[in-house]
C-alpha cells in the first residue's frame, strides 16, 4: 500500500527517520556512560518500545499503571512507573505486575511509601522505588538539597520498600528562551539531584540511580558525571515544540498528520480534515514556526486555528492549493497527538509497511 | 458497584442530570416547533444518541463519516453528516452507508458536491446535501447573503444531489462577552442564513431546511420565524466553558472526571492523576472559574495547570486535602475530555449504574 491509499486523516511515521532517532538517542547514552530507560508515554505502543530495547534502552518507563500492563503483557519486563500508585485497586494490579515483571516506582510522599510497602511486605520482597526531587517544574516532589534528602531517608525507612534512587524531570525546560538558558536548566538538574543523593549518602543512605533527563536535557544531562540514567519520550518523533528548542528539525521530526484539504471557502483560506481531536490543543505557536502545527514543504501555507475536526489555515503569498490535496502535518506536541490515534502507519519512501499499534493509549488508569 | 469502587481517573456520568437536559433540550425545540438533530461529537456514544431520539430528536448530527458508520451500526439511521467528504475512499464508504441509512451532507464547495453527485447518480437518487453558510465564524462557508445564495444555486445545478437546506455553525458565539452579545450572535445566526435562504428562494431554488443553533445559541436561535432545525450538542453534558456563558451550573454538569489526590508536595499544592490526557488542553481559565476545571464541591481548591498525567493545583485558604482523598471535576471542554476515554460510567445517587461505550472515538475518518 502507498501513503496516498491511507484515508485521512492518520497518523504516519517516518521509518527511516524513527530508527535514526531511537538509534542517536542510544549512542548518546552509551558514549556518556549512562543507561536509557525511554519514555514510552510519546508513542504507546510496545512495538516501538522493542525497537528501543533493541538498540541498546537497558528497560522503560511509562507515566501510568495501565500502560505498563500493556507494555509487560507484550513482554517488556524492566518497566519504571513514573507516577505515584495510590489506592487499594491500583496497589493489588501492582502486586499482580510485579510477579511478572521488574518494577520500579518513583513517589514524593511517606504515606504512597506505605502503600507500595504493604505490596512488598506481602511478596516477601522489597519494591524498588525512586524518590522524585522538585528541580524546579514545581510539580511533584520536594526541593532538591536537604528537604528531598529528608524525605527520601525518610522513605528509606518504610518496610516494604527500598530506595535505590532519586529522579526529577526538568518539565521547565520546555519554557526556556534559548539554547543557554536550557543547557543552564539541564545541567541545574542533574547537579540538584546529585547534591540531594551526597546528602543522602552523607546520611549512611546509598543512592545507586540518578534518573534524570528528558529530550531536550537528555543530552546535557547524560554527561554530568554521577548521572547513572537519562529517561527521555518525544525524540522517538520529535515535534514542532523541540523544533522551537533548536533539538530537532522538519527532517528529524518522524510523526505526521496526514490530512486533506476539504474546503477553499475564500482566496486565502484552506482547510482540512483534522483538528484538535486529530492533533490535540497542546502546545503554542508563533514565529518562527507559526500556526497549529508545521505544514511538511509547504511554508506557504498556515494553520491559523482548530476546532474539534476542522484545521483552518490561510495561504500565503502566491500559493496554490486545491480541493482533495493531501498534506503531512508535523503536531506542535507529539505525545498528545499520537495519544488520539488507535494506530500508525509505518511508512519508508512513501510505502505502508505496516501498521503500528497505539496498544496503550487510553489507558489512563 | 459505588462510586467509591471506580479506579481513577475515569469518566463519570451523572444520569439524573444527563436526563434531566436531554428533556430540557428536547422541550425546546418541541416549544419553538422545529426539530432537534442534536450533535452526537460530544458523547460519541450510539447509546446516549438513542437517549436523544427517544425524547424526540428526529435524527443526529456526526462530524465524521466514521462516527456515522458506528451510529448506523447501532440503528441510528437518521444522520446529518456536518462535513464534506472528500476523496474515493470516502466517497465509496458513503456510498455503503447510503443504502442502509438516511444521510444527509453538509458542505461549501461545488467541486465537494460533484464527487458526491457521482456517488448519488451510481445509486440512482440524489443525495440530500445542506449547503453551509458562514455566519461569523470564519471556518466552512461562503458569507451569509449572496455569495452563499450563489453557491447554493451552483450546487443545486450539480447532477446527482439535492439541495435540501442551509447550514452554519456560529461556534464564535463562544467567544461572547456577555450575554446580551451572545443573545446577538444567536440572532443574526437564524437571521443572516434565513436572508440567504430569501435570496435563493428568490431564483427559483426552494430552501425546506434552515438548520442553526449550537448549545448557547440554540435556544435563541429556534425562536427565529423560519428555523426548521436546531443542532446543540454539549448541552448533554454541559461543561465550564458553558458555566462562563451563563448556559449551565455546577449542577447542570452531567459529567466528570473522577480523580484521586496522589501528591501533596508542599502546603499549598496537590496533585491529582489526571492531565491533559484525561482533559485535553481545551478551554479557556479565569474568573470566576479559575483554573484548568471546577473541582465539584469545592472551591478552595483550584487546579492550576496540568501535564500529559498530572493535575497540579493549590489549597485555598484554609483548605486541607489528604493524598488518597477522591475528586471530581468538571472538564473546561466536555467534548475534548470524552474524546479521551473508551468508556463513561454512568452513575445515580453514587451507584454505578452501567457502563457507556464511547463507540465512536478515535473514529477520526
Amino acid at each position: 500500500m502507498d501513503l496516498d491509499d491511507l484515508d485521512t486523516p492518520s497518523l504516519v511515521i517516518d521509518l527511516d527517520t524513527l530508527e535514526r532517532n531511537i538509534g542517536e538517542m542510544a549512542a548518546v547514552a552509551r558514549e556518556a556512560g549512562v543507561r536509557l530507560r525511554p519514555h514510552t508515554k510519546t508513542h504507546k505502543s510496545p512495538e516501538i518500545a522493542r525497537m528501543q530495547v533493541d538498540a541498546g534502552a537497558t528497560g522503560i518507563t511509562v507515566a501510568k499503571l495501565g500502560e505498563a500492563e500493556v507494555m509487560a503483557d507484550a513482554g517488556l519486563d524492566d518497566l519504571l512507573i513514573a507516577f505515584p500508585l495510590v489506592g487499594e485497586r491500583k496497589l493489588g494490579r501492582l502486586r499482580e505486575l510485579l510477579e511478572r515483571a521488574q518494577v520500579r516506582l518513583s513517589l514524593d510522599d511517606v504515606e504512597v511509601a506505605e502503600g507500595v510497602g504493604r505490596v512488598g511486605k506481602e511478596l516477601g520482597r522489597d519494591v524498588p522505588v525512586l524518590v522524585e526531587v522538585d528541580t524546579g517544574l514545581h510539580r511533584m516532589g520536594r526541593e532538591a538539597g536537604d528537604p528531598s534528602a529528608r524525605l527520601a531517608l525518610d522513605i528509606a525507612g518504610v518496610p516494604g520498600v527500598e530506595v535505590v534512587g532519586l529522579l526529577t524531570h526538568a518539565g521547565h525546560a520546555y519554557r526556556a528562551g534559548d539554547p543557554g538558558e536550557l543547557r543552564t536548566i539541564a545541567t541545574r538538574e542533574a547537579m540538584d539531584v546529585l547534591d540531594t543523593a551526597e546528602r543522602c549518602e552523607h546520611e549512611g543512605l546509598p543512592i545507586r540511580e540518578i534518573s534524570v533527563g528528558s529530550t531536550p536535557t537528555a543530552g546535557v544531562a547524560a554527561a554530568v558525571d554521577g548521572v547513572t540514567e537519562i529517561r527521555p519520550g518525544t525524540y522517538v518523533f520529535n515535534d514542532v515544540q523541540q523544533m522551537r528548542l533548536g533539538i530537532a528539525t522538519e527532517e528529524t521530526c518522524a510523526a505526521t498528520v496526514l490530512a486533506t484539504v476539504v474546503a477553499r471557502p475564500t482566496a486565502e483560506r484552506f482547510l482540512i480534515d483534522g483538528g484538535t481531536k486529530s492533533f490535540s490543543s497542546d502546545g503554542g505557536d508563533g514565529p518562527p514556526f507559526p500556526g497549529r502545527g508545521v505544514v511538511v514543504g509547504r511554508p506557504d501555507l498556515v494553520l491559523d486555528f482548530m476546532s474539534e475536526e476542522h484545521g483552518v489555515g490561510h495561504l500565503v503569498g502566491d500559493a496554490e492549493l486545491r480541493i482533495g490535496e493531501r498534506l503531512q502535518v508535523i503536531p506542535l506536541h507529539v505525545c498528545s497527538t499520537v495519544n488520539l490515534f488507535d494506530a500508525a502507519f509505518g511508512v519508508r519512501d512513501r510505502v505502508v509497511e505496516r501498521e503500528i499499534a497505539i496498544a496503550a493509549r487510553g489507558k489512563v488508569q
